[in-house]
């Protein structure tokens, strides 16, 4: 039996029971979707830092220095945050050193947070990561990264899709109220994912910035079966 | 054109633009509920407290004292937290000192914002309420109270309901995501609000403490007109 809870904003991970938990960290446009992509096309690991700064440090010793706010690539970086970026051998044995919005933010606030796995959340490898946590069996947080706290659409909707799945595959205790409601909205939305979201804050924010080929990408579902966890202090192949 | 956000839980209330908005505190199970109730059933005034204690002290002075935690009415007192409290005369011309679980706790942290108005959302008087906001124009803030900062079903049911009135209404403006989503599940609840809300975590709860009646009265739409505003300190008839 698996019990799952799902933290709708980075704001109130501090009442979850993330010890010992298996925490999914979902910023699904696009840190994690990048994450996820940058180590299964063969990167080393993926490091979360908090400023350009630190992640432009990290380039003298040898990483990738990848930093987005706002969505836009800030200037003088090796990489922004798009999946394509990691694509065609770029990224391959490399370490990356990546600051983001939301999600790079989410992974460092939970990294000492006694959990039990940290793991990279995306529809591209929706199915492995499902099976990886039910063999596991530990609990799960579906920690969604939002925009700057504010709760959103995508991230919700990949907690329920992720949630529904398990739930469908094994036995499951769902005593919280943001898990069932993001169910409900991914049994609703799933059926035309890309359609259902475009009316979301973030897609729009998107949109307009011309990431309309990353959105695309980032929904597909299931594409590999990579996963992607955090190990001595980096995203890495789990 | 009116503009709305929800903000589901009260933890991330700092990010919600509140100066000058009517602001809906919205505490489905029960306390808005309550309080629309006991101001329909002809109570002078509803104050919010947040300690027992300070209900206790405010009864020298004539209020009726009512204190809930986790559902339980706490002993002592002249009234708990449920809306038949307030029926039979049991409360016409009194002013009343309330302190509850979340839905006071709001009330509270919302009063020194500088919203334009602070609302007691209830199905109870959902239509009138609805018309309420659009006759007065202004930007609404939803603000759900959740239960000890988490986000529940009920009270973002009850976001949906009014948002999705107000914009069949009148012309809106809904750039949020946690409205949308509010909207969404409203839509697929609602031919069945209290068959889809047994799932809810405080559902169960109150239904443990053999409050389902209170559950039902709740849930009703539209049964009054009254409306409930926050005036001098208090909330009272608007």
């Amino acid at each position: 039996m698996i019990s799952m809870e799902a933290v709708l904003s980075p704001a109130i991970l501090h009442l979850a029971d993330v010890k010992d938990s298996n925490v999914v960290v979902i910023d699904i446009l696009r840190a994690t979707s990048t994450i996820c992509t940058a180590i299964h096309e063969g990167a080393e690991s993926v490091r979360s830092v908090r400023t350009p700064a630190e992640a432009m440090e990290l380039r003298h010793e040898g990483y990738l220095a990848a930093a987005e706010r706002d969505g836009h690539k800030l200037p003088g970086f090796d990489m922004g945050n798009s999946p394509f970026e990691c694509m065609n051998g770029a990224v391959k044995g490399k370490r990356i050193a990546l600051t983001t919005t939301n999600g790079t933010k989410c992974i460092e606030a939970v990294s000492h947070a006694g959990a039990r796995n940290i793991l990279s959340g995306s529809f591209l490898n929706l199915d492995a990561l499902c099976d990886w946590l039910i063999r596991d069996k530990a609990r799960i947080v579906l920690l969604c990264a939002g925009w700057k706290d504010s709760v959103n659409i995508e991230d919700t909707l990949f907690a329920g899709a992720l949630a529904k799945m398990i739930c469908n595959r094994t036995e499951c205790l769902v005593d919280c109220d943001a898990t069932m409601m993001a169910m409900d909205l991914y049994g609703q939305a799933r059926d035309n994912l890309s359609e259902y979201l475009r009316k979301s804050s973030h897609y729009k924010r998107l949109s307009n910035l011309h990431h309309g080929e990353d959105m695309v990408y980032c929904l597909q579902h299931s594409v590999f079966e990579t996963i992607t966890a955090f190990r001595n202090g980096e995203m890495r192949k789990a």
